[in-house]
């Protein structure tokens, strides 16, 4: 198998040089002046073409064709490479029959195949539907049957989460990248297609002429009902790859490590991100990470990569981690960091990006900007994320609906009323605007009652502050974060703000748990850092931390029960989020 | 008056200071929310925001408020108090009757009520006509007309231009931006239409509902016939704003100085490149440069300014050039620069970009990229710019229409036929896509010849190359740039290129002469360097520089005449351009 991640990083430089980054354009080999130009649809205006975000990849493969696109394992494909294999992967899918709109699943870690398919599926014109690798059996047959799936293009380690009666034709993948693998054998029944039609490559490949038809169907994780397919749209994709390229600052000396999947929210638009910014993509075979890898790829030139807190946290609290020599960017998506873990990042040379999103708005839709490192409120300006990116509309907080009532109305424009920005009020977080889901995928009553008002109801909910510019926003995601004790409505990430820098706190989750007399009270679920005196010692530990914990917090504020866990009893999504959720309706069934 | 140079950069740290670039958020006072929203009309899809480039200064004034965004003499305005000016100007045009798609002249230097206009018009939906400062009053008068401009904002230098009998609502800037000049008196008129309306400010000014709506006229130049009025849209101009930013690799730390005028192609789009990058733009007071004060501005940290090679030419041989202590970032555009001015620009720590576009495709549309310093065709690829920018559709070169007959065009697809990558075949350069104007002003039958087959021509030429990747293509702008000597074409600029090389030569421009015997063969004006010893010797200096081209060119391309002119007799457009086209008119009535 290819996959290991400690040699090709190690191979960085022989990569860089096999591939001549930077070629002077008299050193370059003599390629088709016109191969990586798509065919635009007649009866256009001249002044039109449908954004898309395969464009970044055509543009990429002209202008920089011998630079490394992807590099994974042993293996690397320069621009032009890539360009050429994805045309054949489109022309595959065609060979197949697949028509205009058509649904194919990819069910993948993020692998080269990965890569070629969420470029080869737009350019195919098919709408590529992403699935969690985490999924069971059944929920991957709802999601196959549910998006009208007509073909699978599946790794060989889940092809047995596919149904055994499973109508839609497969390919599985061996991950290999020889001529032998079923996958390279499909790429060719692509190129000989394309013979057969004249030998066209790119030229024979039409774009979509409406930039709002179908580009992908990202599925929800459906923590309470049924997964939700979210339709994104050719623009909407286009605009959010450039908005997180800009955001991210990826340039084009950038290299970009996988750590994100890329089966979340079609990797937060980074695949086209990375392709506008021209920089090269790392991809690493994990559908666990190896933190191991991750530092020997950090160590080797990645400058950027994306994860959740609980991955940042097992990454800074790696034998391994130590100051790296070059500037790294993080963006950090799934939860708030906390104070210890953004200083924990700076020191090792990552800044960090916090943003705040939803697979219905793309992935990343709104982050903090221009806190100053001098602040005496630095950390707590960090966990804020309340600025729209550059192509998104402005974020809104709105008032909560009272149960059994409509929202409530501002009586000038009669459009939802938001919150005072007294960074009190707490409302739910709305959204509209170009970096957003098109609705969910024939489900018209849940994407009717989502889209309530014409904004798009997140769920999730928030506070206005009034200092800074006044738009500044402490989001609060999910209900499950707030704790409502005796009418103090308490932030749970306040709460786990503090008691992380405890010296003896690996990672710890605060939930709200009933109680009789203050309806409420935070129940504080803690990990111990591996060698720490407190393991075997739970209930001492418990008195330390509250002690900690009163120094900074209010009195109501401290959690009424401290429970310490082992590292696996925290309930975690696929993409390293704690489930609050669950972790909430484990204490509810305690005793108040 | 301001408008002095010297002060403001002396001042730059002072401007900086005072506006506290990068505030804590904690420091910064309490803003409204919401004051930077407009608003969206209603009946959109959940999806859907008009691309509209006034969202990248709502965007910095609600991010970065304090961060200064316009920098002119002893005045600077920060991202919020230009915003606020910038909607009590979009109320000063609503105050005075304008509505929806009314058109206002702006006849303006670098100035920053020209900066304001730029934001404002769009802001209320007005169409934005921009004039060259260097017409004479009968093309103003034209322009007025044929624009049917309801109002006309202008700079006190330049009132003179307009008709006596204008029909439109005038307003006389004094430049001052003291509460006694009649353009703060109309801000002020705009601030109380609002409040009348309930002071809703940027809350009550609503965006365009079609992102095709026309945003901006821009008048060509018109050397052969009347000026044409190109409409560019707010989809284009929000798309050609990005490329630009990401092209020139604007950044917030970014400080734009204004050398190329606004009033050309709304300033190739760098007032929402540099919105969207958030940094600082530093208008300049000038109609005719002032090399002093943009010498004193780049050593005072100026990062990025743009410029034809003449500007460019006469920067670098300033007293004051020497190397800067940072880096900067020039594009140039409107004539291919020589080896020797790129070299000249590099000693001073002056990275080029070189760029092609016109007015029809809203300033730069293709560059070069990626040329390596180290290779020996360095200078030569430099002069090539043949891949399109981010968001523009890839350019095209194709066969030239033979005198009398149709475009020729492939059997195939039965568009136009591309030239041959050979380096040889002259074509036209076409362009599509969303970098191109809408078509011409009330010019139907212009516009229908211009985007003839569903391409714009720019009536410029081309050759594509087939070394690198065969889409490299040597731009010979205007059929003005070929000489056809016994049968071989000669490219004016190769010659330029040498020619420039000699010491003594400060300026030249080559152009084709007619010539009983070879058709045409190359005519050569020279503007001597100041203090050469050449001066007063004419007839020595051309044999002198004869000798050295011989060196260099093939016999056929060196020039049958040299003629040494002084600097002023070099015709140039207001944006430093050799009017070739004039020079060569200059020598058809020449003894062949």
């Amino acid at each position: 198998m290819t996959g290991n991640a400690t040699k090709p990083v190690q191979r960085l430089e022989q990569v860089a040089n096999h591939f001549n980054a930077s070629p002077s354009t008299s050193s370059r080999k003599p390629v088709h002046a016109h191969r990586f130009r798509p065919a635009i649809p007649k009866g256009l205006p001249v002044n039109y073409t449908p954004l898309n975000p395969v464009s970044f990849l055509l543009k990429a493969a002209s202008i920089r064709p011998r630079h490394p696109a992807i590099v994974y394992g042993e293996k690397a494909w320069s621009f032009e490479s890539w360009a050429e294999r994805v045309a054949k992967l489109a022309y595959a899918f065609k060979a197949r029959g697949l028509e205009e709109g058509d649904r194919v699943v990819v069910l993948a870690p993020n692998v080269p195949f990965m890569s070629d398919a969420l470029q080869a599926l737009p350019a195919a014109k098919l709408v590529m539907v992403t699935v969690n690798t985490r999924l069971n059996p059944s929920e991957v047959a709802y999601i196959l049957e549910d998006s009208g799936a007509k073909f699978v293009l599946v790794d060989y380690s889940l092809a047995h989460l596919l149904p055994k009666d499973l109508k839609a034709q497969v390919v599985i993948c061996q991950d290999s990248y020889d001529a032998s693998d079923p996958y390279e054998q499909f790429l060719e029944e692509g190129a000989a297609y394309d013979r057969k039609l004249g030998g066209k490559e790119w030229a024979g490949l039409e774009v979509v002429k409406d930039e709002e038809a179908l580009f992908a169907i990202s599925y929800t994780s459906g923590t309470t009902s049924k997964p939700k397919g979210v339709m994104t749209t050719f623009r909407g994709t286009y605009l959010a790859g450039i908005a997180n390229a800009v955001e991210a600052r990826l340039t084009d000396s950038s290299r970009f490590l996988w750590t994100l999947p890329m089966f979340h929210c079609v990797g937060w638009c980074f695949p086209f991100a990375c392709t506008m910014a021209m920089c090269t993509q790392f991809c690493l075979r994990t559908t666990t990470l190896n933190y191991d890898d991750i530092w020997t790829l950090l160590q080797s030139g990645v400058t950027h990569y994306n994860a959740a807190p609980t991955v940042q946290i097992a990454l800074v609290s790696h034998e391994k981690a130590q100051p790296l020599p070059h500037d790294v960017r993080t963006i950090i998506a799934g939860a708030a960091p906390t104070a210890k873990l953004i200083e924990q990042l700076e020191k090792l040379n990552i800044a960090v990006v916090h943003v705040y999103g939803l697979t219905e708005t793309e992935g990343p839709s709104t982050r903090t900007y221009y806190v100053e490192k001098s602040s005496p409120t630095y950390y707590r300006d960090m966990a804020r994320q309340g600025f729209s990116f550059l192509t998104a509309d402005d974020i809104r907080v709105v008032r909560l609906t009272p149960e059994g009532s409509s929202p409530p109305l501002d009586p000038e424009t009669g459009d939802l009323q938001e919150v005072s920005p007294n960074g009190e009020e707490v409302g739910e977080i709305v959204f509209r605007g170009n970096i957003l889901m098109q609705g969910y995928w024939r489900k018209e009553e849940a994407t009717r009652e989502a889209f309530a008002g014409g904004w798009f109801h997140t769920g999730d909910l928030a506070v206005r502050y009034p200092d800074g510019t006044g738009v500044l926003t402490l989001l609060l995601p999910l209900l499950a974060h707030l704790v409502i004790s005796g009418g103090e409505n308490i932030s749970s990430l306040a709460v786990e703000n503090e008691l992380a820098a405890h010296d003896d706190v690996h990672e710890c989750a605060v939930v709200a748990r009933p109680h009789e007399k203050w309806g409420e009270r935070p129940h504080a679920f803690v990990v111990l850092k591996p060698g720490s005196k407190w393991h075997g010692k739970h209930a001492e530990f418990e008195t330390e931390l509250k002690t900690f914990g009163r120094k900074k917090l209010s009195a109501f504020a401290v959690p009424e029960w401290i429970e310490v866990v082992a590292p696996e009893e925290l309930p975690k999504t696929s993409t390293g989020k704690i489930q609050k959720v669950a972790l909430r309706e484990r204490v509810r069934k305690l005793s108040q």
